[in-house]
């Protein structure tokens, strides 16, 4: 299984990721100034093995620097940074992302198992909420300006919406260096292969036709 | 917002849950042999502080002794022990939990935003998944029998179901004191208040007529 | 040296044991989803290297299926599933483990050096103690009845017996994928090769023939 | 001493800075959902003490909206949001800021303590460096454009320069709610107070009234 | 319960130590610059609340300056600072002690069950040991002199002993703020209230008036 | 990049050190015994690879036996062990140094990026001080007397004076296998290659010929 995190990728409908989503999480602690990830080595380790001699240009990397694209149903795309594709972050406990948005983008509700995150609005007007985990399902939810922050708890399902007039544009830092990313239409309706109608059928309270018409519109 | 997790709490589909989600995860260390959670302190930190004197009583718990009732819409009752309702577990880095099921029942998918789970069945026939959260949104699915073991990685969407023709019981490690949970057909439909019906729309591709009926029928 | 711990070997007592014990501790956080142990690589790290692809078998284990035999000295046989034996637990934090006990059945005096405990009893009446660290070596001792929990702080001395008239099943969760298991009777008698009788005479204010007396007891 | 960091503060050069350093490090774990800092608490933790009743504003911050005055010696202005000035941060494992830069500014070679550093250029040309604490002292540097990451290791020495000819301006996540800032010029020769003439001047292999020198001039 | 340890307090062998046992550990991670433990906080925390205002002195101890008296039975003395005793090791993972030893003096069978320990030998040369916890417990023994280095890893069980003519002294750092120490002739033997004769006797395979006579001479 | 720190290195004043310095720091923790470094390795990790089969004299060393030679322009001398000369540290989480002092003899201002430090003085007089990296730059300051402890906390800045008249002798333990040290005279003014004249001269507020005499008299 690749450790690295197509955030969204091109199985949720059909939408086309130009980076996969990194890594960002609360990692174990470095025992080295730096361990540049090897994408070439055979023995595959708790993040990564580390090749023999780095050098600056591991340290730097060009992922974020063009908007994703985001002509597609739901109007946003995530490019991510993480120990996979910028090898300069393996052991230091750390990725980045950006999201553009289409006006009315959305990023679906999605938890990161191993990060939490914060979130700055460099354009326009983002409406963001995450749910409690304590049994209340408690939603706390704002609407963010050009220079806000906000911060996802650890785990904790999460999602953003732009509701201005125009693109938006947010950056993230998490604390992993791969902090994985569940969408949750995807993970719920449309896992490869999917979770059987007996469960979902119960877990939702819905017939089998209701499910399925979910599990369709999510392949549309 | 309470510390303590109600895994299946009242807000969810009705059911009742005799003890709330208690904690599995992975904590911080220990600083001194125990440090006994005090219920009554007015201070509160990261986990709980110390109450003055422990004695034995605080390192035993009556909490998982009776099977949870399973006369309800999902089938399903977990009852489990978390430092805030058995303190001798604070620092510990642990809690326990026993879920019961009726023929066919489910527990919904779920994460703990904390915490991985090693569940053992003690009694029936059940069937398990887990789905990765690295953009390929692979389901992993088991069936397993009495005497059985398996694992959800820390953090990733897991659910269980009685496939067999009795009643069934299982038993859960997880590796924090106050795992959390994330019952994701509540989370996403039913939180308190509601996410919005744009979000939701859009992130399941969905008319608005659909997702009100989601909702209705998880209020059922 | 196996970083698989036998928890009851066959150098105590004669004591066979179906499975070593496994792993269960306060471990390093995941940096990826799964990382399945490899046990034929040829590298050692702090815990395992991943195996290439992992699938839906590598979690789930019936290591822990069939009691135990009783039948020998202690009257107690420990089954443990760790990330050894049981490859899916790697990186995720915890371990598994059964006893099972015949009347007046004793798991000796030892400590994990890597894990707390949490120990549910499915059958019988248990009688455990864990001491303290603290330089008053304070006793804390409880009696357990099915259904019951209990917990044994991170790295201290804990030991149980079965004080009732059946045989008796306990299971139990400890956050280390491998927690280790110091046997105390083993480990200052019994070692391999044996503490000197200078030391041991000294620590236990005891002349040499009683030192020998002993270890002449624990050879049986 | 506050937990609070002024990463630039007054006794800088006479630099002023709107909002002082926060925090992002490589912290202990969350044992609940959230813990908002409760700024009025009596009781000093390690981190901070929760208030009794989170709500969502306490998630979201605008202490980053507005640029930092960069008309100062340096030619640079950190505003940093941490756990102390945001509360919602504490417990989460994170901190971030922005830097504002004139062209030629400067933000001084220094260190965090607590955490390592992801740098996201959003304006600007910016060359950087950092030097490995391994005994070679290797200089690590790079010129980053628009939309270009780099990163700083867990508690290296590192510094940044605008060598563009306008006004630059970059983001920065941190893995620790208090990473802490060790500004070295004004560590080394304007501490409060001062290290001993005879500590600098055979640290630097220099006379007195070279280490005097240097320490007027920080004084500016 | 003091989450101060007295190593070798008086419950053993009538043995009086000058300082008791400090903290060595893994302890979690440090959310601010200093937090020094306030010994007259009510409120008990995990570790030590902090004191509102450090001063150096805080950060400086005499507690090790004078040679422990070995004029007992054990022939030895440790005195150790931690977080207990040498407030400004709160938060700060380390603790220290040193260990002074009459000829033939004999530091018993004992673990830290919250830390590795590095031991260095000031003078005197010294016989050490440690026991493997992976069910062969293999025993690694040393000797060591004047300038030597050893490490007792995590747990472990481990002991000393001074097989020169003259008194000896060593230095120990340890990696918890408060490791704990579990004498194990103590914890097995003499604990408060002692551990049943009826888990002792099987669990050492011996007659009940044989495990009278080790607790006796314990008693000496 | 060697992992391996040489803390006085050639590079640095022409100071010849005879052991590099080692490790010690906030590490993750051990997931089996022991990990002895295998120094043959070609597989580099977060850390070390283990040695496939570890014995006593893994766990013992020579390294601090000597003093170092005092007579250089510092008139001190840093002798470490960590990991990566003392193999059996690895995931032990500790180092230990010691430093021998001329009359008058400098450890120049430096910081360890991944520990904390306790020290402990042998013999002579020792003025000492760490300075805070929470924008208030506060220096603590300490004279130490033979026996005396001190605690330098995770990352800050400190330094060492012999302010007595003989030589003077101290031993420290570190909670890392490998914390690193940024000598800072050498990290701003000596690096491989320099950091800029541009940065220098902004970060002092000095003009280039001072830089540039400073530099000069560090290579001395």
């Amino acid at each position: 299984m690749a450790a690295f995190v197509h955030f969204l990728g091109l199985c949720f409908l059909g939408l086309l990721v130009a980076v996969p989503w990194g890594a960002i999480a609360a990692d174990e602690d470095p025992l080295q100034d730096v361990c540049v990830a090897d994408p070439n080595a055979q023995v595959k380790v708790n993040g990564f093995v580390c090749k023999a001699m780095p050098n600056a240009s591991d340290f730097v990397s060009p992922l974020l620097r063009k908007a994703g694209n985001t002509n597609n149903k739901l109007g946003s795309s995530v490019t991510a940074a993480g120990a996979a594709n910028f090898p300069g972050l393996n052991t230091q406990g750390l990725s980045f992302a950006r999201i553009d948005y289409a006006p009315g983008g959305v990023v679906p509700p999605h938890n990161h198992p191993r990060a939490s995150e914060v979130l700055f609005v460099v354009a326009g007007t983002l409406r963001v909420g995450f749910v409690s985990s304590d049994g209340n399902s408690t939603l706390f939810t704002n609407t963010l300006y050009p220079g806000d922050l906000t911060v996802f708890p650890r785990g904790l399902v999460h999602f953003i919406i732009n509701v201005g007039d125009s693109q938006a544009f947010s950056l993230s830092g998490l604390d992993s260096q791969n902090p994985g990313a569940s969408l949750l239409p995807t993970v719920l309706f449309a896992s490869n292969p999917t979770i059987g109608d007996d469960v979902l059928g119960k877990a939702f309270n819905l017939p089998q036709k209701e499910i399925d018409m979910i599990k369709a519109a999510l392949k549309g």
